[in-house]
């Protein structure tokens, strides 16, 4: 390896899309337990736009090198890594302490993308424990697209929800895990609603498996259409994206016993809630901040056992980062927007 | 049995207190399946309370027989019942149809003390699969302390929550089912820790087992306290019965991957929440709603076992039932608040 | 109904086949809580014919109605039945009394077709509470192969074994329990091993979805070529109908921490075991007697939601049911032997 | 540290305990993430017996450092070692690689005192990830009791058998499993029955907490007796310490659906079983072989909060470790054996 230095993107001085720039770095050698990575792909989270808009954690230290997903190439390893050898493609795990069991606060505090520095570089230093393999036979971009969004639909639906053949499960929106969970949600033999504003995204989410599509501007309570859909008892799970602006509709969907995983706060993080349907209709609320280690290798094998290939809407060139961001921020994708680096 | 009429209170004309009457009915015969129970105790929960002034369920047809928990002795039985016999001593169930597994809304629609027929009576008519038989070292008012708070206690912690030795439970005021709770949480080999704004309660509950005690207005701020407490990490469960007004606090006591179980609403029902600490920290809320016949049966094996006793803050005559609403209200209970009915 | 009398094949006598017989009986009246069922299909199970043999419990008394399995029509209904209404299609639980939960002494003594009266009559009797709504797409003969072989499939597979994407999964043989084991684990997105000693079948199995099949005649040692498919570590699940003749095997084929549902003891059912394998690598053997009525449900509510199609072997006039009994003890079958009484 | 040599005691040339031998060794240094230990105290399992016999692995090589099971302060640490911290009083874990979930081949092929060397040493160096700290109330030889014996007893019971108040649990004879069962069961709120040939030891055991003594030489049909005791419908857990010889009669002593934990096979690895009633009573035989870092780190909080003390029958000084072996071999034990190193 002749370079000494390698291209970083990093936010400074301000949050802010305005604030990412390119920069200079050298390329670090790996120590003990660690190796080097050449990043391949990159993908985009709604985590990491708010990250940069600072509305994640107006706190985060600057500058930071953004995004948490990607996938790249074992370029060197420090002393005493048994794996993952030169070569290999891996990739990162969203929190790099956390490799098995429920999370810590200790965990929780070694995010990728903030609070530990991202993946919007052509290199960057990795705990060997801290990688994971995927599947072979998907493309960069698409494992690029597993470490948040498609963890997070797994624990959310296999781990925490246990969904099992004939369940029926309520998505909303078209987003990175919805899809995710969309496609996991089939894979298990479950059923599937799923809410979007956007009738053609209706379509494809029908075309890749969902029973029911429901136009949420032209039926605002669709909380009661997906119980109808249900046949009246209501879904048993529930994929909540939106937060508390979606939260009330989500539980009018849900059977009496049925569980929600809270995933996102698309639509707010705060509002006015009534607890009291949790309570009178014995309904689990479970966060879900996206999974371990061992949760990203159970997925990966489901994955490559089925064949499974991500949603990619678009790929940018990384230099376009802005433009992706951009593209995410408009909410008009369907599934994952990626990046190249290479 | 030569008498043919039986003495019933019941809510009649409008919701409200002083709209209980004592009234005359003949006593009913059981048809096929059924047996009619002589009611020798009744306890109070704070459902009853909501019931009575409406609040609750506003479009509860009137009149109505309150109180959804008791315990009462077989006198006669209908035609193919094999169980319980004449003399029997057993306990209602809360909603009669539901015997096991998770609620459905068909369940939860047959609740005693609204919408149906509650247990303010000498008499009543109940479905033999629709009872249980309490642990027989308990004294008529305990045996009557069972069915929902104790159940709810149960469920909570020991079906929903697993809780096992070394845990950290929060449990919140000194009410019927909060002091199940303790009781439960003690016998599991949990550890526990109190809020109260008495000072004498908290004392109290330190000598059944608390660990710790908290008082809430001198600590408004308690669920830190109930974090430092657990030593950082937070509790791993609390029973939540305020709702909306506590449900904050409970948020900052509980560790990460923890869970709430949310079994009342005392401080309100709604108001504005920010669920992103539920996302960010993995946290499980969990509606309970009592539980089933099957819990209930688990729950008097563990109190046969230990020969536990439901802590009876005070016993009424059941002619005194509006005192009894009236202590209750008062929230200086410890405990749980009874009636007598012979 | 002008008839009075129905057409009964019983074991009289002594046990074997030779003592089948066709008799006369009057059709019975029912009771409260009861319901007339014309019985249109029944299946067979191995059981049956252990039963029939002497071989499963010889002290069963005779006479005996034979057969556990079959689907219905309500003719008739009883005081106080809510459901099923006259005309209802339903097939009986295995047994009677196990409505949910995990099941007691006193359940276990209520199975058809042994101790209790079994389904190779015109007409049969059954408690309101022990019946359940077959899906709709089901033909007779495919509703009636459900109650023991498919409950038995779901419980092991989906409740014992939370069987999830990725899970790799290995059936012993093609018979009844085994082909449904074969298609709930693909409709939970596992992937399967199969054994048998006819390539024939091995062949229809991957048409079904078998991933590889395994030629026990010609690899005694199939538990190690399981083992090698699985890439090394072993399967996750065994569902085992062999009993003691392939426990061994099955031990070798399973990983560490995986399970093996003891499902049969078809190769007989005491011979010399080397339990250490289970201990040293923490392998959970779990026995299942097919399952409760919730069981049933929630295995309906898969089946119905994938259109699943139950393999029916061949199906016999319920008057050749000699013939059927000798097919099943053949052992050339593929999925269920079927009988039609009407 | 000016010593740069220790002793150690090593099984060499051929399996038997006349090999022991006392050699001096050079004391090691810690690499990358390793510690140094000075060990204090060792306990004995009846594995280590097995493993000095050349029983458990015939083909183990040698020379071997025998024992699993120790406790030892941290006298040095490698790079890259955020945890321990040099003076930290710690435990070696069974299984060097097996941190949390479910065990691996890997996990498992990486336990202490064979084939990975023992802490019959002065000193040893361990991964820092190997290690966790027991309960500060703890003596060493406390402390060294928990490693296999507490872990087994925990996973079996609180883990895998998710013990709860009321259940009923049989445990099998005195030894270290057996009692760290007996006190783990007590602190979760179960009944205890446990057996024994020595009529002192049962009352030892009931001083402990257990509810019932069988004398099994006085009543081989034990089973029946534990069962009887249950109240007729068997016991909930059954913890299986003696294999092949004993669970006949733990299949007896257990209810429908309830489980059998084989954790031992004392009596025996191999004899000819009838696997027939773990089919018929839908019984769960689960095979545990300790637990991983996280379920130690778990039980460790349990034994903390309770202050719960593990019974130590007898301390020898380690240079009197063919007596101490011997006092294990002969079963007049009562909890563990454990050795001092200093």
């Amino acid at each position: 390896m002749s370079r000494t230095t390698m291209q970083v993107i990093e936010l400074a001085g301000a949050f802010g899309v305005d604030n990412l720039r390119r920069v200079e770095r050298p390329i670090p050698t790996p120590g003990p337990g660690q190796v080097l990575l050449r990043i391949h792909a990159a993908s985009l989270n709604y985590r990491d736009l708010m990250m940069i808009d600072g509305a994640y954690n107006p706190r985060q230290p600057l500058p930071l090198v953004p995004l948490s997903d990607g996938v790249g190439e074992v370029i060197q390893i420090g002393d005493g890594v048994q794996w993952p050898p030169v070569g290999a493609r891996v990739c990162p795990i969203f929190a790099e302490s956390w490799l098995a069991g429920p999370p810590t606060r200790e965990h929780l505090a070694t995010t990728l993308g903030g609070p530990r520095p991202g993946l919007l570089a052509e290199y960057r230093l990795a705990p060997a424990s801290a990688l994971v393999a995927p599947p072979a036979h998907l493309s960069d971009p698409e494992a690029a697209a597993l470490p948040c969004a498609a963890v997070t639909a797994w624990s959310a639906l296999i781990e925490h929800g246990r969904v099992k053949p004939g369940d029926k499960v309520l998505v909303q929106g078209t987003g990175g895990v919805s899809i995710f969970a969309l496609q996991f949600a089939r894979l298990a033999g479950a059923q599937v609603v799923i809410t979007s504003s956007d009738p053609a995204k209706l379509e494809r989410a029908r075309e890749l498996g969902a029973a029911f599509g429901i136009d949420y501007r032209a039926q605002p309570e669709w909380g009661r259409a997906a119980r109808a859909w249900s046949g009246g008892d209501g879904v048993d799970h529930v994929i909540e994206v939106g937060g508390a602006g979606t939260l009330e509709q989500s539980l009018r969907a849900v059977r009496p016993g049925g569980s929600v995983a809270v995933i996102g706060v698309l639509s707010g993080a705060a509002s006015p809630l009534n607890i009291t349907p949790i309570l009178m209709q014995q309904i689990r609320l479970q966060g879900v901040i996206v999974g371990s280690r061992a949760t990203f290798e159970a997925m990966n094998r489901g994955v490559a056992a089925a064949q499974l290939r991500p949603v990619v809407d678009r790929i940018f060139e990384w230099g376009a980062v802005r433009d992706a961001l951009a593209h995410l921020r408009g909410g008009r994708h369907f599934g994952k927007v990626a990046l190249t680096l290479r």
